[in-house]
């Protein structure tokens, strides 16, 4: 760890067993942590403008190197000054390495395993991954694509991210223990190149963190661990697979973050459902980035106080004819104070654009409360008891202030 | 025309040659003319939630009785209150009659020829129009409905518009004089029934508009003019095929306006070009719909001042990597006051969902400032220089500008 308050400062304000409640703060502001960060992929929040996500709340946003990188290109969005310049957004960014896309290409169902997601395929992309880096052709146009650790944070430069994530290989679930041993030495040598082209070419202000590697194998975990502390990074994120489950996750999790400097800020990579975001908290993580909340929103789904659903209340399936409620009772979002379930459901069926403006407003008005009173519950010392009843069920200001009653 | 300003009251405060500036008062409030209707087709204007409508300065928005009535049905929006209430949306609403769709499906390139729109095929409906109505099967699910003066009435009424359109047919171009004479009486034999239907069961607070037809021969749309103006309506609606091309369109618009009784609300359907709304409003037409502003955004088009390209700007071309400048120098809008056309051709061309939304707040702004700034010349006496100005490329607001100087 290097500590560069040019770059980055993370103070902790309150601590609740591991949980702490601090404050990151970067050139372009504050982000009071534990936080949720939206995904802004390829250079926009769905459906959203940058004014409408800093009025939710939100203080960092995450843009995607592989995409941008692809298109429209990190000239392009230089010539803007910076990805700040080319969006209009003033406040903190943090670009991931490209490395999660590009090697999902490689091992096809990286993403479906680790975070859920869709099928992976219909790139046709061959991917040949060497010691120098990763070399594949441009799902959109064919043109053959080189990411190096030292392209990636040539293009994180530019981009000028306050918070860069170091060049890392995403291993699947699927690869042997050899095969993740190798990956996460070479997971290593490309942190070191990392920061080397860091140190002498990186933007003054941008903060560069390592990525912790090493499947589901705790000896391995605990030598990337050891290795991305003792190097000059700014901060910690875990990434990888993290097991064919949640409960296997939750094990990963809780022998990997003990491994990490108490001062580091932690971020764990592409985790945001609600009980694994109070999970990572409790274990001591700060911010958390995910495609859930955003991406759930175009299939009519919005995040509900109901365990027994994964938070997920689909409006598309029946039962929501002639419902007055709201999506959620007490939710302050727009969606929710000016509509009820029987329009929403009604316009997503029906696929208008409004539906998916409407259900991303109140998922990210979700998440940005869950962590607001995870934050305040930490201050409180009562994050065990917020938790419980977020996992019991209650909507995350009905667990807050039934705490504070 | 009936006089009943419980219904509906329009007021004209100022004249400029036959264009005239008013107010027409609904149960829902004022509609300062002239004015532009922003389509909500299915219940949403595309990606904007009402609250934005309205700040954009929208006193009226225009539902479509057969999409709503295919989907989701008036029972539904019934059970809500009305479709103000189903949408929440306190302003004035007007509905169309359901004749426009029913008969594109009939008749095929109706919406193409006389709106501009895309092929209209791919629904497989057919439909069958008699005396009592037009019968054809829901292109959603396939179950048979059936449309009548009565039943558009009937939903209408369920609807609770402020404004209903009568049930008239829409006659294209492709046929012939013959045809056209026998549908336009039809579509008077059709009015009186929904004259009748309104009368006894219209709710009290509706207003109800006639449609004048009789496609592109003077005599037809004399005798229907004189026809609709003689009925029992609170305003009067343009429709039908208008010819061939603007030259035609604009010759039957200028032997057909004047046709009609000085005191009406005059509803021009279907059209919303920069050009032609500004011919209407110089023959003395109040209010236009049309869904070209909104659909051009999703395609990536905004409006701007150039009437070489029928006022279009398309993002999704070259030329715009790099441009710094908004999509219209001075443009009020959220789009133009934020971003640049670089970054907005951009998520236009990647299809990111907030690149709609931008174009759609844009053009929305600028026909709202198209009817704004007409509206101020009418009331200075300035209209044609105001409409010369805006045909030779000026912005409405430098146009307006320009005369003030």
């Amino acid at each position: 760890m290097r500590q560069d308050p040019q770059r980055l400062s993370f103070s902790i304000d309150a601590r609740d067993g591991a949980a702490r409640a601090g404050v990151v703060t970067t050139p372009h502001g504050p982000i009071e942590t534990p936080a949720f960060i939206p995904l802004a992929t390829k250079g926009s929040v769905r459906g959203l403008d940058v004014d409408e996500v800093e009025a939710l709340g939100y203080q960092l946003i995450l843009g995607n190197t592989y995409h941008l990188f692809v298109n429209p290109g990190p000239e392009r969005i230089a010539a803007a000054g910076d990805l700040h310049g080319f969006m209009n957004w003033d406040r903190a960014l943090i670009t991931d390495s490209g490395g999660f896309q590009v090697f999902s290409l490689a091992h096809g169902g990286v993403a479906d395993e680790v975070k859920g997601s869709g099928r992976n395929g219909g790139h046709g992309s061959e991917v040949d991954i060497t010691e120098e880096g990763a070399r594949f052709r441009s799902p959109r146009d064919g043109r053959e694509l080189f990411i190096s650790p030292e392209v990636s944070m040539e293009v994180q430069a530019a981009l000028g991210a306050d918070i860069a994530l170091a060049f890392d290989e995403c291993t699947p679930f699927h690869v042997d223990r050899d095969y993740t041993a190798r990956s996460t030495e070479r997971t290593h040598r490309w942190l070191d190149r990392c920061t080397a082209w860091h140190e002498e070419h990186g933007p003054s202000g941008q903060a560069l963190f390592g990525i912790v590697q090493g499947g589901t194998y705790e000896d391995l975990r605990r030598e990337s661990a050891e290795y991305i502390s003792a190097a000059p990074v700014d901060g910690i994120a875990i990434g990888g697979t993290l097991g064919r489950d949640k409960a296997e996750m939750h094990d990963v999790l809780a022998y990997t973050a003990p491994l990490l400097p108490d001062e580091a800020a932690k971020h764990l990579l592409g985790i945001g459902e609600v009980d694994d975001l109070l999970g990572g908290i409790a274990l001591g993580l700060d911010v958390f980035d995910c495609a859930v909340p955003t991406r759930l929103a175009r299939h009519g789904v919005a995040l509900a106080p109901s365990p027994e659903t994964r938070w997920r209340l689909d409006l598309r399936k029946g039962g929501h004819v002639g419902d007055r409620s709201p999506l959620v009772e007490g939710c302050p979002c727009p969606a929710c104070t000016r509509h009820d379930r029987d329009y929403i459901s009604y316009l997503s069926r029906a696929e208008e654009l409004t539906a998916i403006r409407l259900i991303v407003l109140h998922n990210l008005t979700y998440m940005r409360e869950l962590t607001t009173h995870a934050r305040r519950a930490i201050q409180a010392g009562s994050f065990e008891a917020y938790r419980s009843a977020v996992l019991a069920g209650a909507a995350p200001w009905a667990a807050a202030a039934a705490q504070a009653g």
